[in-house]
């Protein structure tokens, strides 16, 4: 489907729910695809580091988007990262993301190698040459440990390389600065914002969107907060991000002495997608520790804070 | 072909010759991997940063692969680089290098998604019993922001996931100690120091051997200063070692404005090999910025210094 | 004067002025003290990092001090900067503080030493004992290479130790959380962004103000901004706020290739602030590189387009 | 005295021993300083980071300081460190230092606010102008979080600004090549190395002399070692070496759940230099936390197996 130009609202980056053995569960795939549709999102983003890219072979990414988009069935536009460390291979998973319907695609900078910002801009624009979709930067430097400086996502803006930046980079003060930049340019760029605990801030500036991983747990929330700011009332916008920013504790479910703050974030969005009833099994892959008992209590407890049990 | 244990030596990590269009040139890969155990290296170390590995595809990853071990045919033994993200990732990695025939395989921490220590060791672990193969740990902290705890390099060297340690950390100290203690509780454990500039001192202190990028250009040297460090010539070795620190500065050829360091070294190692009539192209993979003529000829300038040309 | 609790609004970090020989020029000082005042300002933080702390002597920061408090007389408090490396250097700071007349005093965790976040807290308790004096956390790891957790701001909110927080981390999310925490448990602690591009955001999740660099050059609007969002009119607020994310744009007017991007920022508010006549002389203090005119010339066309000249 | 030139050797960075109450224990100090000339040592480092100089007020390091210089009595050259921010407040730190009858200076770039490299060797050449003393950089950049580049180093080295270099980067890649390039350019300038674990690959590679903190502990192993280097007794260095970086691991006494890696180091430097009978009493200055008796049994035991008890 073509996608809006700018692409906002609330786009979820949707877990890939494993089975016991660390297989790509199809079925509730498909049924937490399902359940953030009739949430009222806007759009979907597969593979991206909630959705455990970095864990899962080709094989296994590839199964995770075709079932999306196949759910999907064109009700909402499917977007799907193209997580991998440089230009050659990254054009690989754009190939595979291309075959299995996907309307966009979502890249970081390469990474393990370290590259110039000339690099950087060159490796977008090769990508979306090669690709021939629709293409989002995604700024995540505490993965990939590159800030994308702002007037390279401006260049890539004004010359049609990118339809939008994924912001998760954490750096408020240059989203607001580029949303500035962007309003005297550009028509059409999308800007969504990957920091969920200050959305109605973020909206406030302007940006157009969210895409946050607490959404796979209270979708409807993450809505209600974006229609709130999109009418106007800012009071109900910052309610409800307040609430949201509570239930965000469950991320710190895990013991951090046994375990990375990513497994216990991940394993906690995956245990409460379980009690909520939308996946089968809240495995994460390897070599994630997974969530123990204790763990997955504390996140019941805030979930039935949150008002979602 | 079984591994010496400990391994030791000179085990250079081979440039993945490129053609023009940006294929692996299986040529050009015989002669250079011809040459460099010609030149008297003690193994082969394919696919790692030197070899471009997070810019290749698998395929391509397959081919450079494929050629070495072949070439080589068991006259040295080849470990392959198995670069990518986390476990399941790595684990198809390398069921690609046993297929093409590694004798052993070089694994980093996990990247991207940010991983405890316990989860760090269940990797190797992992890909241990999953791979079959013996298992180098590769410690590159600049690639994968996480640096491998001395007691965990220790305590997977006692239970047998490891046959060794590629220590690219630049941690001499660190390295130091965890030397001293192997000692006292492991044997065959093989230290491999990819601080190339520092390798007389490395040697001094019990290091096994030397993983040097600069060994692409010259790999006599290293055995060199390797036999020398062997024979306890002390001011053999580190005379040998100062003119290769000083050949070492052809890393810098390229112009740090428009081109990162890691594009300028590996640009002028391939330049280097080519002016050697080691390869047919010196190109790089994208989307690294190639040197220019100014940058090559200061390469040809220190390869003059050096008594190579 | 006693503080209010929550002291909130606008507190800008007051720019120390220099003559042209690098002594404090209390003239100037005045001046611009009194400046803010007029423009209604609800407190000055003196001896910040925008009071080049770094760069002043103790004598230098005690006549800045001193003709700060002085000027305000009262009017409204005056917070003072004790930077310096560890506890008993601190209270050396703290104690001219007291004798000059502060009101208030804001401390960072230690820096050079790296402390753990046992011995953070216990830093901040010294200081309040030995000092005092009311007491802000200054939480700056872009200065200090230490982020202030959560969890203890908390405890020494409950605890008494600390009065405020002076948030320059540029971590909206943990803010928003640390606001959230706080309204369970405390009450009259303060909560100041240091973060000057999303006063509105950080307004609208609860802070009670903000302490703006650009302050010095548009007190007036970022008061403006505060009374905006006191009053709900958030439109307005994000108006203003979108006015003065443009006019921090002066803080580029440096050229990064021959100086910091500190040294740029600092000699673009004192080129501001001179070329509106608050200070005699736009100085900064060594070793920063100073502005040249082609940068100058930059500032005050920002300055035009903001209606400021 | 004047100093040599180069200096080298082994200078420890003296401890600053302290009496219960944190002030200094000038008896001690004299103790102290007076058994490490008896040692051996070439000279003595002052309030450098084991003097704990980011922890004492000025008065302290002035105490320090004068009493050190008084027990030398010119027979061996002592230095001063000058820890302070920036560059104003360092050249009083100078002032008082040369008032002392310190013989040199060492001084790291500034920290806090951040500073570009034409910065940073301004404040070198400022600080030699002004400071009228030899001049030693301090390559520190786990405390300041700056990298003295080397061709800073070496243009302040070929002007004169420096007299020498202590390297505590850890870089030994960039030190090798530091020494290179020194040996073409300039002679008589001094490169002493902080890395105490590596002293004997630093020397083999042309270094100067040693600044270790464990000299406070075996001065004596440090100048066997110095002195087998000298003689070109590699294997001999490397034992001793070997020795020493075993004695090291005391720094790790401390409990890493409640304290920092620096206490624990330089609480350990401290209670062994207590047990060894050259300190009255193992204090070290708030807020660090103080090794606990399991700590200091574990330093007695180190001491015990390196034969110095």
């Amino acid at each position: 489907m073509p996608l809006p130009a700018p692409l906002g609202g609330v786009i979820p980056p949707v877990l890939t729910p494993l089975t016991p053995t660390g297989e790509v569960d199809a079925d509730s795939m498909r049924r937490l695809t399902d359940h953030l549709i009739g949430a009222g999102v806007h759009g979907l983003f597969l593979l991206g580091s909630s959705g455990e890219a970095a864990h899962l072979t080709d094989a296994q990414r590839l199964t995770a988007l075709e079932t999306a988009v196949d759910t999907a069935a064109g009700r909402v536009p499917v977007l799907a990262g193209v997580i991998d460390t440089s230009t050659p291979r990254v054009l690989a998973r754009a190939a595979d993301a291309a075959r299995a319907g996907a309307d966009a695609l979502v890249a970081t900078a390469p990474f393990y190698a370290r590259t110039h910002p000339v690099e950087v801009a060159d490796h977008f624009r090769r990508l979306r040459t090669g690709a021939g979709l629709p293409l989002f930067a995604y700024d995540i430097p505490v993965a990939v440990h590159t800030k994308l400086p702002r007037g390279l996502v401006l260049d890539l803006a004004a010359d049609g390389t990118l339809a939008g930046l994924k912001d998760s980079s954490g750096d408020e003060g240059s989203l607001r600065r580029l949303l500035l930049a962007l309003r005297r340019t550009t028509s059409g760029f999308s800007v969504l914002t990957g920091s969920e605990l200050t959305v109605d801030g973020a909206l406030l500036a302007g940006a157009d969107g969210v895409v946050p991983g607490l959404g796979n747990v209270d979708a409807a929330g993450f809505v209600r907060l974006y229609e709130a700011a999109r009418a106007g009332d800012w009071p109900a916008a910052r309610a409800e991000q307040d609430r949201l920013a509570a239930l965000f504790s469950l991320t710190e479910a895990g013991d951090p002495a046994r375990m990375g703050a990513g497994s216990s974030a991940l394993g906690a969005f995956k245990a409460a997608a379980h009690l909520l009833g939308l996946l089968d099994c809240p495995a994460t892959a390897a070599p994630q520790v997974p969530l123990d008992e204790a763990a997955v209590a504390r996140v019941r407890t805030h979930l039935a804070e949150a008002g979602l049990l």
